[in-house]
């Protein structure tokens, strides 16, 4: 088998099946780990449509890998194969700025994209987290969120075209480097997201912004989620655009709260974080409005003047989830979305689910989008521990579900959460799911087991 | 027949087959012009499952029509069978302005979406022309653009969810009143745009978004499409984030001139059309700079002050299609994209594509997503007119792709446009397509011969 992947991608463009890095992705912590009958790492999408066209023809799983930065299990091998690695798929095909577009290969880090376009005075406005180590293929594949997805949209909304292998090991692009494309049926759309188990994206056409010249962040803190989440519909209802509205619960608070730069108020039992972007005067504007706004039933407003301090906020922000799983050791979390009105119900019941599972329930997310990272913590050693958190994590799917709501917003079902879209979609809706994924892989080689 | 379908729909919610307004659409005047057995008006989204069970049993077609307003023939009953109309599945079943949101069955007139939004404070930015007559539900089905695309996106970016009839007769929910979801296959995407190919649309639950304060044009006249070009490239290398960026070429603003609100300079041979929106400041701000930026090179430039000028203008702007039509008495309008950069190219092949089928050709449109309205112009009882227009169009669709672009940004494929996705698409790429047609609808009674 290696000798013959050998001959399509070159000697060193193989690695042994038990290679371990590519074997497990973020739930690693909740011992996910799979098996591979070997890694290989195309430098060109020929190459890539070979691996794949070796495979098909032989029955052989084809596991895509980005960064490795998922959490829920969509690039860990569960039924063996091989694992294909976009990482040497990584050039940057094409940059015109005065246009707003990028052409960029599966294996471009995210950081990279955005450090890009950031230099030219654009932007790229997805920013699911792990930037660093994920790359834009799999940013796409998984149709990857963030904060700034509230005024920006998730990552599909700025990929106007994709190249892709599909089964069985034919490269196929739809789009391209144009703004609107009402021709086929959305195939861009429907490979966007579709977690490796449609085709391998090999590479991606994006559309950039001009970038903001400012954004400045609000923090404020309440009493608890129900004020909380009325200073949210307050926002929303007075016609506020921030570009983010974070929210932490108590729990999280009292775990993030030592590394917060800046004074928390002792009472504070749920945290906004807005930011106010656009022109200096405009950011300036939309930043007074939400601190009056916010204020209102605020305990405390504060709005940081310098680059610095905004900086250093959101590297706070970035660090709860890691903050979270130092606690206990390990942490299972979800991603539910539910109406926003919704969405005091859905926090208040998290801490119900944890107690009933014996387990500590944080949550905190995207509230302006509705979307709830309700996080299980635990000591991984504790015996049962993993299994209860992940009926905890059912138990808020279900949670998503009754409130109108879906069983992920960002993560996607990966592995983790397979079965769960039975919750959320009919029987005949679940049957056209199926449908798709005939239609793109007869043989189910495509990273089996997931996305179902 | 009649007397079964009654049974679903009640007396009053079935019309004879040769019932002429619902069997055209704005193709008429190409001479296009369906045949059905019947027209069934269901007053529910069961009433219409029930009608597609009928149909889907009997190997019946099934025409799903909303307010008959496209280009592309997508609504003609080409291949007989039932015409399922839309305009009584008409209720807004929730409008929450305070969570931005909308839900409202297909047969709501997008005016009325528009009017509902307004009055809170919100808008529908999706603005595809004859508002007043279309319908949401095709709107969606077809994907619908329009001039605020360039900064709000089309119909699908504002669609959370939809409820569809599917076969055999059934209805399905993707999505909802959530603004992120991201388990199951994009489903939902697929349906937006499908052209009624796939399912019915039934209702579809909206995004919206507040209001900008303001919304200011600015229009600027060239001395042709070369200087124009350049000057909307340089508008999009300064950065600036305009609502529209329309244009007109020297033939159609030849056409269009007597009735523009406002003087045209002798010279000028390409119109630009922008609009600056936002909060009034930032708005105020903006058209400055697009002053700025389309003066370098610009014969005039007028920035209209008042609301009622803005509207003038923009009611000239959507009567253009109307002039060009009056000039010959018909029209065949096409709508590819090309990569914003390729534009002047684009628009300087139309004319000559025209002259090699003796038709006079102009094109305008929605420059900043490289958007073109090319229109061959000609007299309907003009032996083999029609013909050579088709012909042309032809030509336009292939000058589209060879340029990297699309043979379609906006009306969709329709009738009008079949054969035409094999010029764009890979051979395995079009299998995919009519894969995923399989899947959806395996006896293909869904909208025959269109969208292929």
């Amino acid at each position: 088998m290696r000798a013959e992947l050998e001959r399509i991608v070159g000697s060193e463009g193989v690695l042994p099946g038990d290679t371990a890095p590519y074997l497990e992705d973020a739930t690693s912590t909740l011992g996910l780990r799979g098996h591979a009958d070997a890694i290989v790492l195309p430098r060109t999408p020929e190459e890539a449509a070979g691996v794949v066209a070796w495979c098909y023809e032989r029955g052989v799983p084809i596991v895509p890998r980005g960064g490795g930065t998922g959490f829920a299990g969509g690039a860990v091998p569960v039924a063996g194969g091989v694992v294909v690695a976009l990482e040497r798929l990584a050039r940057v095909r094409a940059f015109d700025p005065l246009a707003w577009r990028m052409h960029a290969e599966a294996g471009v880090r995210t950081a990279e994209v955005r450090r890009l376009a950031r230099e030219s005075g654009l932007h790229f406005p997805p920013d699911p987290g792990a930037a660093e180590q994920s790359q834009i293929g799999g940013n796409v594949a998984t149709n990857a969120g963030g904060p700034h997805a509230f005024k920006y949209g998730v990552t599909g909304r700025w990929v106007t075209g994709l190249e892709a292998v599909v089964a069985p090991g034919e490269l196929v692009t739809v789009g391209g480097p144009i703004r609107k494309d009402q021709s086929g049926y959305d195939l861009r759309g429907l490979l966007v997201g579709s977690e490796g188990t449609l085709g391998i994206v090999t590479a991606v056409w994006l559309r950039l912004a001009p970038a903001p010249e400012a954004a400045l962040p609000v923090v404020s803190f309440f009493d608890g989620t129900d004020t909380g989440c009325e200073a949210i519909e307050r926002v929303l209802g007075s016609g506020l655009v921030p570009a983010t509205l974070e929210y932490l619960d108590g729990a999280t608070l009292a775990i993030a709260a030592p590394a917060f730069p800046g004074c928390v108020p002792r009472a504070a039992g749920f945290m906004l974080l807005t930011e106010a972007d656009g022109t200096r005067e405009e950011a300036a504007r939309l930043r007074a409005d939400l601190v009056d706004v916010l204020g209102e039933t605020a305990l405390a407003v504060r709005a940081p003047e310098s680059a610095a301090e905004a900086g250093e906020l959101w590297r706070w922000r970035e660090g709860i989830a890691f903050a979270a799983t130092s606690k206990w050791g390990s942490k299972l979390g979800e991603d539910i979305t539910v109406p926003v009105d919704r969405l005091a119900e859905a926090i208040g019941a998290v801490p119900a689910i944890g107690a009933r599972h014996g387990l500590e329930a944080i949550s905190f997310g995207h509230a302006g989008d509705g979307n709830l990272h309700a996080n299980f913590l635990f000591d991984p050693k504790a015996p049962g521990a993993v299994e209860r958190a992940r009926t905890a994590a059912e138990d808020v799917a279900a949670l998503g579900v009754s409130l109108g709501g879906s069983v992920s917003g960002e993560h996607g079902l990966g592995w983790l959460k397979r079965g769960q879209l039975a919750r959320q979609w009919s029987p005949r809706a679940l049957e056209l799911h199926a449908a798709v994924k005939q239609a793109f892989d007869p043989k189910g080689l495509f990273n089996p087991g997931k996305k179902t």
